[in-house]
Order: C-alpha cells, then sequence, then structure tokens
C-alpha cells in the first residue's frame, strides 16, 4: 500500500516552515485555491451572471477571502461576524449573499446596511426582517425546502423533510406575493439539499426542481426571477480513492437543464449562483502537525501535536482524513497506527486502524483536506489552544494569516 | 406527558437576570454544586485520606473552582491553560493531579513547577519527564489500560482494549520499577474504563480490579501505593427517566472493596482519590436561551438564540438534554418540536421531535444539565460567539463569571 494523495507541501517546505511557526498549523496553496476558483468560473462561464459566493463559515479568513475576491468571487455569510469580515474589507452589497436560518435581528440590520442579498429561510422572517429593518429590500431571495426525500438515479442523497432549513413549496408561492406586495422586485431561489456530495448529478438534479420552480414562481406570480442559488453541497474525495467531482461536468450539466428548463420560458435572464466551500477550499489547505508521542499498548499509537480542537471532524462525524508522513511519501504503508491527539477524549483520533509508513516521534504529519471546515470548526476544550494558520503564497513565499491563540486569549473573557 | 426534571431556576428569576445578562447565557447554582460536593465527601468520609479532584476541563471556570475548592476539592488539570488556571489562583502542589494524554513537553514543565501530582500516561513519558524536568518526582502516579473489555455482570461498559489512554498491565510493573530505581517513592494508579456511567457499581467495579493491582504491585516491586484513583466516569441522569447514582451507595461500594482486598494486605492507609467532572458539576449548570422564532414547514421547529457553539453535546454526541420551558413546567406537553439553533448544520438541534408545550417566541427555555462539558466544548463555528456564564449564588444573588465573547475576541487573532 502506497501513497495515493499527495500533499502539496514537501518535508524540506515544511522543515522551513517550522522554523517560523510551530506546529501545529493550517497551510493553505494560493496557487490551488486560485486554479480551482478559474476552473469554476470556467465551468459556468456560459451564464453571463454566474457568482460563486464563498461559504465563509468553511474559512473565515480575510486573507482566503481576498483570494477569491480577486478570482471575482462573492461572499456567502452566514451571521454576524462574518459579515463584519466583509465589512471590515469593504465588500458590500452585491458581492455578498447573506444566508441564514433562525437569523438573529442585529444580523439582518448589519446584513442589510451592507446592501447583502438576503436569503429568507421561513415565511415568518419576512415580517421579522421588515419589523427589524423597516422596509423590505427590492432584491430579495427565498429558501426552499422540498420535503420528502432528495433523490438522484433512486439512490436517497439526502432528507430535505428532516430539515430545518427553507419553506415548503406552498410558502414558497405565498411569500413571493406577499415581499411583492411589500415591494420586492428581484427574486432569488435557493436550496441546499446535499451536503459534500461527490456526484457530478448533484447540481443538475437541483437545478432541475429549481428551475421548474421558478418557473411556475413566475408563471403563477409574474416575480421577476433574477437567480438562482444553488447553495454548496459539491464535495471533495476525502479518500484516496473517492472521485473528485468533475466541475466542467457538473457546470455543463447545469447548463444542459438551463437550456431545456429556463430558457424556453423566456428565463434566459437567470444568473446562476453557488455557495461553496468545501469544494473552493477543502483540498488546499492542510494541517502540519509533528509526532510527538509513540505508544505501544493494546494498539498501536502516534501522538501528534495536533488534536481536535484544531480539526474536529474526525471526532465529530467519525470523518476520514488523508494522513501523508512528510518525507515517506512513497515509503510502504506497512504499518497499523491510530494518529491520537492529546484531548480526554477518546474521539480525539485524527485516524484509526491506518496503514502507515513507520513513524518516528519528530516526524512531520500532513493531515489533509483541511482547508475547510478545519480551524473554523476549533475549539478550546481540555484548555486546548486553537492554531496558526499559514498562507504558502503563489510566488513560494510564506505568510502567517492567523496567528495562533495564546493563554491570553484563552483567558479574555474572564476576569481574575 | 408532563415535566418530570424541574429547572434549579424560576421564570420570574430568569426575567430578571436577562434584565442585565442577554440570553444564551449558561447559569450555574452554588447552592447545588456545595451540597453535592458535601454529599461525594461524605461518601468518602470512611476514607481518611479521600479527594475529589475536579476536572476542570469539564467547566474551567476559576470561580466553580474556587467553590469546589472551598468544599475541599483539588483539581484534575489537563492542559497548559488548565495548570495556569490553578497557578492564577495560587493552587498548586498536592492539590493538583495532573492526568494528561500525548503531554507536550511545556505542559510537564508547569506541572513540575507547581508541584503537582504527575499521572504518567504511558511507560515512554518516564524518559520523556525526566528529560523534560530533569528528575523523577518522589511522587507519581501511572494510569492503567487492562485491555479487553471492561464488563459489570456481563455488562460491556467500554471497550479499554481501543482506547489510547494508559499503560498494559506488564508496563505497569516495568514503570514502576523503572520509577523506584529514578528515585520515586510514593506512587499512585489511575484508570478510567468508562463515561457517564449511571451505574451505582462502576467505581466498586473499578476499585476491586486497581485494589488487586495494587496488592499485585505492591507484592512485586516493593512499591509504596501512596495512593489510587478512580478516576471520572460517574455520570448523571440526563434524561427524565435516567438513574441518579447514589452517590453514598457508591462510596459504600469502594469500601466494602477496600476492606476486602486492600486491608487485608496491610494497605489500609492507602488514599483514594477520584476526579469527577460531569458529576460535580453537570446538573448544577444550565443554558437559557430565548425562542425567537417558531417555523411551521415539514415539521414544527423552534428557533432558539443558543446554538451548538453554547453546548455541543447534542450536535456532537445526539446528547439527550432536558428542556423546560420556563413558566410552563405543568402544562402539558402536547407539541412536538425540533429545537434548532441557527448554525448551517442541521445537527444544530437542542432537541428533536419533543414533546414540549405550546411554546411562543420570546418564551425563554432552559437546557439542562449543562454544567459540565457545555460551556467548555464550545466554539466559533459560523462565526457565533460563545456566551457569558452567570452564578446564581447561595444568598440568592447573581454574578458575572465570564463575560460573553464580542466580535473583537473573535477578531483577536487577525491582523486586518
Amino acid at each position: 500500500m502506497t501513497e495515493a494523495k499527495r500533499p502539496f507541501v514537501t518535508k524540506e517546505r515544511i522543515e522551513e516552515l517550522v522554523k517560523k511557526y510551530p506546529t501545529p498549523f493550517h497551510l493553505y496553496d494560493e496557487r490551488g485555491i486560485r486554479e480551482n476558483a478559474r476552473r469554476v468560473n470556467e465551468a459556468f462561464a456560459w451564464n453571463g451572471g454566474y457568482r460563486e459566493f464563498f461559504a465563509v463559515k468553511a474559512t473565515p479568513n480575510p486573507a482566503i477571502m481576498q483570494i477569491l475576491r480577486e478570482e471575482g468571487c462573492g461572499m456567502d455569510c452566514s451571521s454576524l461576524t462574518e459579515l463584519m469580515l466583509c465589512e471590515r474589507q469593504g465588500i458590500t452589497g452585491g458581492e455578498i449573499m447573506f444566508s441564514s436560518n433562525d437569523t438573529p435581528a442585529e444580523d439582518f440590520v448589519l446584513a442589510a446596511k451592507l446592501g447583502a442579498t438576503i436569503n429568507l429561510d421561513d415565511i415568518t422572517h419576512i415580517n421579522f426582517l421588515e419589523k427589524t429593518i423597516g422596509y423590505i429590500p427590492e432584491t430579495i431571495c427565498c429558501r426552499f425546502n422540498p420535503g420528502g426525500y432528495f433523490e438522484i438515479q433512486n439512490t436517497i442523497m439526502d432528507s430535505p423533510g428532516d430539515a430545518k432549513y427553507g419553506m415548503t413549496k406552498p410558502q414558497m408561492f405565498q411569500a413571493y406575493r406577499i415581499l411583492m406586495e411589500k415591494g420586492a422586485k428581484e427574486f432569488g431561489i435557493h436550496a441546499f439539499l446535499a451536503s459534500n456530495t461527490t456526484t457530478d448529478d448533484y447540481y443538475p438534479a437541483l437545478a432541475m426542481q429549481l428551475f421548474r420552480l421558478a418557473v411556475e414562481l413566475h408563471e403563477e406570480t409574474g416575480a421577476h426571477i433574477g437567480f438562482i442559488n444553488l447553495s454548496g453541497g459539491v464535495g471533495i474525495p476525502y479518500r484516496p480513492d473517492g472521485h473528485k467531482p468533475d466541475i466542467m461536468a457538473i457546470g455543463e450539466g447545469v447548463r444542459k437543464v438551463y437550456e431545456q428548463i429556463l430558457v424556453p420560458a423566456g428565463m434566459g435572464d437567470v444568473r446562476i449562483f453557488t455557495e461553496m466551500g468545501r469544494y473552493m477550499l477543502g483540498p488546499y489547505g492542510c494541517l502540519v502537525t509533528k509526532c510527538i508521542h509513540q505508544k505501544h499498548i493494546h494498539k498501536e499509537y502516534i501522538g501528534v501535536d495536533a488534536c481536535a480542537c484544531n480539526l474536529m471532524r474526525p471526532a465529530m462525524y467519525g470523518a476520514y482524513h488523508h494522513v501523508t508522513v512528510a518525507g515517506k511519501e512513497d515509503a510502504p504503508c506497512d504499518h497499523l497506527y491510530d494518529v491520537t491527539g492529546g484531548l480526554c477524549e477518546n474521539n480525539d483520533k485524527f485516524a484509526t486502524d491506518r496503514w502507515l509508513p513507520a513513524i518516528n516521534v519528530g516526524d512531520y504529519l500532513v493531515i489533509h483536506d483541511t482547508g475547510a471546515h478545519g480551524h473554523a470548526m476549533g475549539y478550546n476544550y481540555n484548555g486546548k489552544l486553537r492554531s496558526a494558520e499559514v498562507l504558502l503564497c503563489e510566488d513560494g513565499s510564506d505568510r502567517l494569516i492567523r496567528r495562533a491563540e495564546t493563554p491570553d486569549d484563552y483567558f479574555a473573557t474572564l476576569n481574575f
């Protein structure tokens, strides 16, 4: 067994980086992020108004947001502080999609102040928004939840009927009518039906549902549908043998449905939006950590200096993250290890029963695909501190884009 | 269906509190904490050297630590910052048990500086500790992992063989011999074999294993066993129909095993230690949150102003937390709700398909049993901020013991 997945950083480069940034740290690959963003834009270039709104929650770092902005992306915000991250960078108006649920009033206030496009999660949010900000914006989006199960070719992808998001179909019609009465002029439709899907059919299948709904909504209410937001859900292959979604095929799949449904209905001007996070960033980040202990008891354990506080997905979801031992990319994977962090939680394992090359104390391990929902889901359990974030720049240099937490950060909300 | 579990705070008191502290916040009950701590001490009073070392990770708040210290408890620390929490409060020496795993060198340095009792998780930590601090302390503890399955009356409680903690039995003997050679004079044994057990038999069954091992270790190596640390694992009934462990019966159960095994071996001077977190704090904290939205789609949703960032257990473990609608303690539970937070994660639900009284926007909900592993497991996903902690003092007054995070806290590690 050898490594099928290669990290974007070499052992030699890691050895330079650790002189400046102590492990553990999250490392991002600017080149990879830009190249991927360009492919995404190319895949949807057939739609003149296309825009990817990066799901800020995946990697809420201004440097990352700036790179994606330069590649033409807008920002999908879900909360007050995410909106503030945009505000501080001068990102406003149509560059922001505000997609949240169970939304606090103050979040709507800032979203409106910034001129963000607001995506209403529920029909009751119409009154709540109007009461909160005093008006209904001319451009507004409603989130759809079809209920039941979402299937692609008889495979159940997810159960929207059990999801807290969005409005039912009758509510969508009702919401549009109420919003039109209250002065809305341009409408959007949004739906999120499945997470981390790696089939190329997800967006086209979702588009089919949303486009049909758009035509119905337009025909029955007369609303002008300006855009359809396919939200996120396009996944990445965490496992070496996983399917990497073919974004060109996905874009083409959506185009076909667009030509088939929207164009004949005279709606060929509808802009397509996406709100990807994982697909935009996941593979272009990794967690660099050092083996600090090796333990031989009833099983073999490799103890690293990162823990679930730096990357929660394995502990929370039992998620697979590929692990490469830096410099041993071609060594035989003939040792069976659990790779553990130091939390007093037995689920604090980055890998369980994983075949890896022989690991020594001092080796650097690269935990793959932490670019999205990695640092962002960090916590401070057991008093552990969240790590730094470092950018590997396109020109080969490196840049600290978030410093590591210190004990003083951890104690900041206490008054000794 | 009516409420079988009552919160320690009334609607009237909540209405006073929210004037000073905006929801959501974690609320702690000083009286409950003290009374419970006294019962614990009483249950083990037969053992002259007994001490509960509060598992700081459960609720790392100085005010809480201070209350427990006044009740005679020591502190069980698992990391650098937890040790620092002790240091800043002048807690040192035998008052601290340092029980960690995959331990970084700097943590051992501070533990040694404070004179904490160090609990070694692995046999390799002997050399690591000696190399790190330059010596082996005279008092030292070793953590035991029996492997296989831990059963009580043919019921499998947990699988220590799959747990990353502790040393094998042969390693325990070897470790003791090496440590004695290196100057250790007083030994402890520690083991953690099951989490959140509500059977009264757990501690006695664990004690049986550890006491037998202690006798063997003493007889074979001549080591002086000063204490046996039963660690944590005593649970609380999260569900209304759950069994509340009878701490008096548990203490008495351990006493019987002590009389049966240790006393006849001439080891009647062994001190018993515990490291409880959940049992010490869990029921004496709650999360107070407000209903801000109500949503009727394919199911009925109550949206509150807290989310998984304030209490992760339901999202992470699917854990049950009882919910009381303040002021409706005696109303019929005739509405089926999902109680949700605002994260863009469908697992951000405090309750799923829960029968509750009719809830209105503006109602306060009390989420029970958040005193341990509640705020402590908080995170900032979706840019959400962690809440304040408030103490309901024994004299009826209230005190802010941790302020809520602000956006500036959230941005502290960024350099705009």
